[in-house]
């Protein structure tokens, strides 16, 4: 199989996991569990957002978040900024690298972030060009890539235009989201090849939900198509095993397991990371959604 | 990507699933069971195991299964025959197709079956020869493919080994089965295609369990090397998600959503498998362990 030498795990569990724990998790925990990661050798753990409290008050001491981890020097620690004003927050906070993000779904931009999907890439280009200035480094999320909760289908085409955009407004990573988990491994891997005609395959990320139980296959059909980033969530975050339809992130412990077996480097230790997400998960109260967890506390019990 | 325009997907759930419950399942369930996965075009079912009800109580009443489940004339109702006299009783109690196994670790052999690799091999070509002599269809299953519990890493050349042994002996088809679901893509797919040197890979199966989440990534990379039968189990059934080391096959409803996604036909009604893993999840008073399965449950209750 063509797959590459080395991947660079993106771990977005700190933000785009935790914010949707509608219970809140507690700053010290928050704290604690990016400290973990940062000792797993994970390059990039994306540390919180810099949205309106108003609407994601999960997320509303991210500042606190960056004033408090103990900052690994190799790890960096994105945080999302959605507008010139949470840019500014984050760079006050310490922040070094931020996200922007666009969806290619024009319903699912209107109702997630109130606006078209024009709109955010004028913002995000705006945020983008501050950020540049200040010397940060800017990645992008393209959202509902594979499918859109409201619009179904969604056009390649407009996943292109949208991921062309933000590199070219300076993000030095365009991250394609399969927001709510609908994508499959042909389609994925046929995206994936369209975009990189416009943006390179190095600079493209793929992030994927677990919601139908995909992840890792889509993953593998991407990485044989030259894909060399992975988003992913310890503990598979994101979404509640009890809720309607989860929703969470694909798990890292399972992603590392998938990598390290096919000889592919990572740098991370996955005991350590496995670890983490014990962690994280005694702390919300349920299991991690990841199978090789669960695998290995049976192993551990047993 | 190269798949196979069709596969033909092996439902393992009655019998693989459900022989490792340890409460044991009412007749009544198995059969209604049977009878709702009959009616969703698969192409197998799995019905029953014929081994002595001393060692594997929960199949002892495979014969009242065969003998009462309403057979759709386009099914086959494999079962598992240890023996000749194993297989006698499947004979009166109508089977017309069965099943012998074998495995690729010593170890496992002598634990799960008291006896060596080569007196299982033997114990298979004497029941191969005589179900033939019946006008029966004998598959062939080999164990432990990428792993053992007892011995770790498994020599590619004695699943080989193996598998061209009970193809030999006359089995239509042999299942490489990842027993305790250790496998990862690349391995699995270099084991395809060493074994295809010795058994042509269209009669080749696989049978992955998903204990580490790998399952659909292996599945997918054994499409790519020419694997077109795929085994699995409705709601994931073979593992307690609640015990420790669940470790359970993967489940049809997530084998077929990515199938389907990829343009691959199965025959099989997505949406009628998944009430069948309703059903009997239900009955074990438990969730189903498929993804597919939450997300659409999930889907309907919102």
């Amino acid at each position: 199989m063509n797959l590459p030498a080395a991947v660079k795990v993106v771990e977005v569990g700190p933000r785009d996991g935790l914010q949707n724990e509608s219970e809140g998790v507690p700053l010290k925990t928050k704290i604690a569990l990016i400290d973990r990661l940062s000792a797993t050798g994970l390059p990039v753990i994306e540390a919180g957002s810099f949205v309106s409290p108003r609407w994601v008050p999960q997320m509303a001491d991210s500042a606190e978040v960056l004033a408090s981890i103990r900052r690994a020097p190799e790890v960096s620690y994105p945080v999302l900024t959605p507008n010139l004003k949470g840019l500014e927050r984050a760079r006050q906070a310490g922040a070094r690298d931020v996200a922007v993000f666009s969806a290619a779904s024009e319903s699912f931009s209107a109702r997630n972030t109130n606006c078209s999907i024009e709109e955010s890439l004028e913002r995000a280009a705006e945020v983008a060009a501050a950020a540049q200035s200040f010397g940060m480094r800017v990645r992008g999320y393209v959202s509902c890539v594979l499918g859109c909760p409201y619009e179904g289908e969604i056009d390649s085409r407009d996943v292109i235009r949208v991921a062309e955009r933000l590199y070219r407004v300076g993000c030095h990573e365009v991250s394609l989201g399969d927001t709510i988990g609908v994508g499959t491994p042909v389609a994925a891997r046929a995206l994936v090849e369209r975009v990189a005609e416009s943006v390179p395959v190095e600079r493209l990320a793929v992030h994927f939900h677990d919601t139908y139980g995909q992840a890792l296959a889509n993953i593998l059909a991407c990485l044989e198509q030259g894909i060399s980033v992975v988003d992913s969530a310890v503990a598979g975050l994101g979404g509640c095993p009890y809720a309607r339809g989860a929703t969470g992130n694909v798990a890292t412990e399972d992603v590392l397991y998938m990598l390290h077996g096919c000889g592919v480097e990572t740098g991370v230790d996955l005991d350590l990371l496995v670890d983490a997400g014990h962690f994280i998960s005694r702390a919300l109260g349920r299991p991690a959604a990841s199978r090789v967890s669960s695998a290995r506390a049976g192993a551990r019990s047993s």
